[in-house]
């Protein structure tokens, strides 16, 4: 049976902090509010109101709609902090008229031709995950209404390549339903953002999604051999290839797009089989400048750990992995080839030469029931067919994200407790970044004064803590997370003054306005800081190529034409 | 004392073969062309005529400018086989007007007003080396003219960021340029492609160049920081970050545009410490196709071997790895930070277990005067300035190319080799792809009987080879090369008969029309067929924005407008 999504807050209703839960949240928080926050009951549809639908669809797409108050309210937001607040508050004026869920690209077409005709904004939506209002928009001038486009029923792993091991995927396949349906091969994506369970394979390419891997793979880009988009002007398909160097690469258009030229409905992605090697070990540091540069070198060693993620004191206290004001350096190392204890004991030796500690022996686990023999070869060259999915006997045991550590569940779960947080009128959210090593120590001060003044300002103080969730030899990725007070009514008003502080804070000092959580609406002034502003001039005209009439995701990474 | 470029062949004059050397060429031809090609003497810049330059230039150009027929002859083509064939004969009716050396920005800026004001094409040029007609205009319709802009001038290293391992370059740096200025700090770009020597960083990224490693980080886009391109409409400059997830990425617009968008100028590259461990290995396979197994399951091993060359039996001999029809496999691993043997011990292992022999034990060295300490980490992360360069004590020994490897030496003076064949007659060209693992026996069959069947019309027979020069997980890129004998006044229309056939055959068994050579003129026709064509109007809008009149490299990549 399906889970029930949550109408306002992130994910599956069953998974939001209960009472008790919340309740214990709260006299936790009392340390930092003086009083714990009072418990705030539960939103509920039935107060929500929202406007008619602004027009009715022809019969052909009317099989594929809904205009039901429910689906609507689920659609109308993102899941970012505002959406949050919005959707608690039961502000649903801006709900899109009518939800699509179409099941073939045919319906992508009509769905186009009846919203260029009748002046109607058409917003793609994936997982609806987005923390920058990516899947938001309020009609308005030109438009007369908003037809979302949810691809979850676009959802399957058509063929598997096991020769050239890439799989074909359509786009509205959540994370959880590429795992399971590769799981029968013994493959796997090896792609876990933290909205792994609800987000899709267009959403991750549409907004240039980070994952599982700390180095080299970081983000989805690094995963697409080819990708096919629907647009207003035809499709807009790339072929499968393993490189190449003819002319600039059309994927790279798509990657990033935001759905403003056109629908994602497929792609060919890069698989591997389940690690069958792992290695994994925590190191903590007094000061964690000290584990910075660390996890510099070891970036640049050329050992590309899986897991190098470096938390701050506050983070390693939030995520329970250090209670004694630590900075914790999580690293892990995976291969379904070879033993990789030679390169966890090299990253080891290095961040304890340099000051690092380590409360246990390194954790290393061989999966001897998965190994994968070889194929018989010169079968496997004349044939692209994949074989039939393995019988129940040598299936792995569980997926990657059951085998979760202590980490990996408090990650996951991370977005319910920020519902959970916004239930008792806090204001919290995160943020993230790249930048280069130079430039780190300045912009992390930086955000670190931006953040402590604005939330001083708006909150009477709050907490600011900071990881690294991806790091590359030139530059580290600082993932931050700040919690303040609200004050009932004005919590937006105290989100937008911290975010504006912040956001200016690392586009001033060589930072990007988004790692991996996309452009959207809210990043807008920050990315006009930071690209080319000819690189805007060139995607209008992308746009007006592929979307002339400028239906698709009006305001969304591009100015509303 | 600067060395003295051919006016008509591949690189400096210095380092074609003499004419004994083209003698023995001449002899060993005779077991494929019945009786040795005679020795033509070789091409007199004397004997050449070209057209007076239509246009006069203002004083302002004046001074970076010039007539000289000597310079106006060598940036008349690039260096592809119709180009040498075409030198050869003293065919420079298309020689460009003027070439201009810019020394900075402003000269570009003039440049542009100049050649928009009166209908002159212009061609940006970084090493001349072009195997795709990438540098090369006959002016024509509503040009009067051309001029080329030859940014050897603009060749300087301009800092060096030692913490985040990021080097600031101009974009006529040529490789050896750029290698000599990084020596001093340590500190290597490894990119090595073939024309090395006289290639320049601009033209690397222009045509998104292939270079030193096998896997990983195969093309110049993986170096690639951040581009400045002036334009037409203005610069185009991207911030320096080691990662970013906002929006599409401008970088990439800019990698492939082969100079129809503007002019490259600077770049940041992200570079290395020389490699400290090195091994190498190579591995004798009775069979290619059983070597091509190999190769894949090491591609996917995770492995990430620097080197991962696999010749087949014709490259192995021709290349004077192999005599006895063997297909061999050149493994390499090297490493700034930790030993490689065990990385090198489970490759061969793989490769063993599967058929292949190791003539002699792997060899491994480990450079134990150039070992870098781990600088002071807090005054490292404080300070973006880069030392002064390190005084000769610590100097390396040589640069890596000078520690050439017979292969790698082969390597480099093939395309010297190509221009004594073109003076002994001969018809050789090399021509690459990549395709997906599952797509190779086929596209390798039909690549083979097409060029087979080519030569066998128009040359009565031929020699084919092939060799992976870089692979992937999900698929080889391989490389042809090709000679049949050459009919005196026919070779151009034998050429285009055999690249016609190979293009062909390549494009519709999945392959690209080219992993590392670029689009240029040449490849257009098959471009054309690869590319989803709403791309191909995208970037037309792209260049309608950045150079409005339509003056840079006119049908170069795209259509002439």
């Amino acid at each position: 049976m399906a889970r029930s999504r949550s109408f306002w807050g992130w994910g599956y209703e069953d998974k939001l902090p209960g009472d008790n839960a919340r309740r214990a949240l709260a006299s936790r928080l009392a340390a930092l509010t003086g009083t714990p926050p009072e418990l705030a009951p539960l939103p509920s549809l039935d107060a929500v109101t929202m406007p008619e639908p602004r027009y009715t669809v022809p019969v052909e797409l009317r099989s594929i709609g809904t205009t039901d108050k429910r689906e609507r309210a689920i659609h109308t937001y993102g899941r970012g902090y505002r959406d949050l607040v919005r959707g608690f508050r039961g502000d649903y004026a801006s709900a899109p008229d009518w939800i699509f869920h179409p099941t073939e690209e045919e319906h992508l077409l009509s769905l186009f031709r009846f919203c260029e005709r009748e002046s109607i904004a058409l917003v793609p939506y994936g997982g609806g995950t987005s923390v920058v209002s990516g899947v938001e928009f309020a009609a308005s001038g030109r438009f007369r209404g908003v037809a979302c486009v949810d691809l979850s029923r676009m959802d399957k792993v058509l063929s598997v390549d096991e020769i050239s091991r890439s799989a074909h995927i359509q786009a509205g396949a959540t994370g959880s339903k590429i795992a399971e349906q590769l799981e029968t091969y013994g493959l796997t994506l090896r792609h876990y953002p933290q909205s792994f369970e609800l987000s899709t394979l267009g959403g991750w390419i549409a907004t240039r999604a980070a994952g599982h891997y700390a180095t080299l793979y970081t983000h989805i880009d690094d995963f697409v051999e080819s990708v096919r988009m629907v647009t207003p002007a035809g499709v807009f398909e790339t072929r499968r290839l393993p490189g190449s160097g003819a002319g600039p690469s059309p994927d790279r258009l798509v990657l990033g797009s935001e759905g403003a030229f056109g629908i994602i409905t497929e792609a060919w992605l890069r698989v591997q089989p389940r690690p069958r090697w792992r290695a994994s070990a925590s190191v903590s540091f007094d000061r964690f400048e000290d584990a910075v540069d660390v996890v510099r070198i070891l970036a640049q060693s050329g050992l590309n750990p899986v897991n190098c993620r470096l938390l701050d004191a506050g983070e390693a206290m939030l995520h329970q992995v250090d209670s004694e004001g630590n900075a914790v350096l999580l690293l892990a190392f995976e291969s379904a080839d070879h033993p990789i204890e030679t390169s966890m004991e090299r990253a080891l030796s290095i961040a304890t030469d340099l000051g690092g500690r380590c409360k246990e022996e390194p954790k290393y686990t061989t999966d001897v029931i998965h190994s994968i023999a070889p194929r018989p070869l010169h079968a496997s060259m004349t044939s692209s067919r994949p074989p039939p999915p393995s019988s129940g006997s040598v299936r792995p045991p569980a997926h990657d994200v059951q085998e979760a550590s202590v980490w990996k569940q408090a990650f996951f779960d991370a977005p319910y407790l920020q519902s959970a947080l916004v239930l008792l009128g806090m204001v919290c959210d995160t943020f993230e970044t790249a930048c280069t090593w130079d430039r780190f120590p300045a912009l992390h001060a930086s955000v670190v004064a931006a953040a402590n003044a604005a939330m001083q300002k708006v909150g009477g103080g709050g907490l600011l803590t900071c990881r690294f969730t991806h790091v590359y030899p030139d530059g580290p990725a600082p993932y931050y997370t700040f919690l303040t007070k609200g004050r009932p009514g004005e919590e937006l008003e105290q989100w937008a003054a911290i975010k504006a502080a912040v956001s200016e804070a690392i586009v001033s000092t060589g930072g990007t306005i988004t790692h991996h959580h996309a452009v959207g609406r809210v990043h807008r002034p920050w990315w006009e800081k930071e690209r080319p502003a000819l690189f805007e001039k060139v995607l209008v005209s992308a746009k007006n190529e592929l979307d002339p009439a400028g239906i698709l995701n009006p305001g969304c990474l591009l100015p509303i034409k």
